[in-house]
């Protein structure tokens, strides 16, 4: 009942229940992210001459770009169902598909601070935002000079704690960054009691658990 | 060199000096409260007439009380200076202290939401705040029944992952609360470039860094 190999069959029964969890948060926040956008605010278009749909860009790609690429990645390193190599490899690629969506993500909050006469970089959202994501491309930057080249296997095992650690950390960063920014919006358009803040809410606590739900599958699945 | 003594010689030293920079972040973000409350925002007093002194209660005890004895039970569980027996009880105890302060906490807020005749429980700060603050209780009455109380060792070795895991998630849904809160409090005061705006962003990043400094040395400790 209790030995060793038990804990481990509880485990990666609970990890890969976890996993299917953080899908579903994951696609049920980009429908919740869609409904808002194209329902409440009126759509998202990078190059229109609307200020506002420039800015709609920012979220849906900060979501669907880069949180949920960056998740599923974190993910992908133990659940993609082929070789060890090939793991690694769309570990590394889901990652950099994140960082890039995640750039015109933030291009696009910055046309529209140009386009509305807005200061760049004065709130909370955007300080921890911005760290995240330099932070988070120095952590792939480290991950793949030592584990997609061929290094002392002494040196890569010696830094693995960190790599989790670190990632955990970043992806934590990326959820706060996330709410900060849907409060900023629903506090600024002034929206607190009606549906579409109701909305909002939702769409936080999706994102929520989808970071949450990827960090407990990572976690538990690190002790099969 | 690289001999698994070595890695965990490694760890240690990293864990230790990251837990003094967690002490550090801790008592940072406790003195730039205090200068936010009392030097910008009047003080904070829960008997006062004035509704926003009423409310000041409600960050500084979320953070000083919640977080802050939150974090210190963590890390207390390996790093007090005494045997293991007290080091749970410490751990136990400090999470004690973050509950009964957490609850003083959330009265603030409820208090002034009558005085200033708002609704309670409307924004994404208060669904994630009390979500977590809820979690939290449940995971403290768990710990306490499986590691307080005589259980057989298997059971209670079977959770230490879903433990740790869940306390590191509460941790961050905790600061994630946290942000939100400054957030939505800084964008409907309306102060966005001011110097009391930057001093509340560096309080928020202060939090932030003590979540994570606390989180990277309990897991580091862990490899030891």
């Amino acid at each position: 009942m209790d030995t060793v190999d038990d804990h481990r069959h509880f485990y990666k029964r609970s990890a890969s229940r976890i996993t299917i969890f953080a899908h579903i948060f994951g696609i049920l926040s980009l429908i919740l992210m869609l409904v808002w956008l194209l329902h409440y605010r009126g759509g998202l278009n990078l190059d229109s001459a609307s200020s506002s749909r420039v800015f709609n860009v920012h979220p849906f790609l900060m979501f669907f770009g880069f949180i949920f690429f960056a998740g599923e990645a974190m993910m992908a390193y133990k659940t993609v169902l082929a070789d060890h190599d090939t793991q690694k490899f769309v570990h590394f690629f889901f990652h950099l598909v994140a960082i890039t969506l995640g750039i015109v993500g933030i291009h696009a909050t910055f046309k529209f601070h140009d386009k509305a006469r807005l200061k760049h970089m004065y709130s909370l959202h955007s300080w921890i935002g911005m760290a995240t994501f330099c932070l988070y491309i120095l952590q792939w930057l480290f991950g793949m000079a030592l584990y997609l080249f061929p290094r002392p296997m002494g040196t890569r095992a010696r830094f693995v704690p960190w790599h989790i650690t670190g990632g955990r950390a970043l992806l934590y960063m990326a959820i706060c960054a996330a709410e900060t920014g849907l409060m900023e919006k629903v506090t600024f358009l002034d929206i607190h009691y009606n549906r579409e803040a109701r909305l909002v809410n939702f769409l936080g606590l999706s994102i929520l658990l989808f970071g949450l739900t990827v960090d407990i599958s990572v976690a538990l699945a690190r002790h099969v």
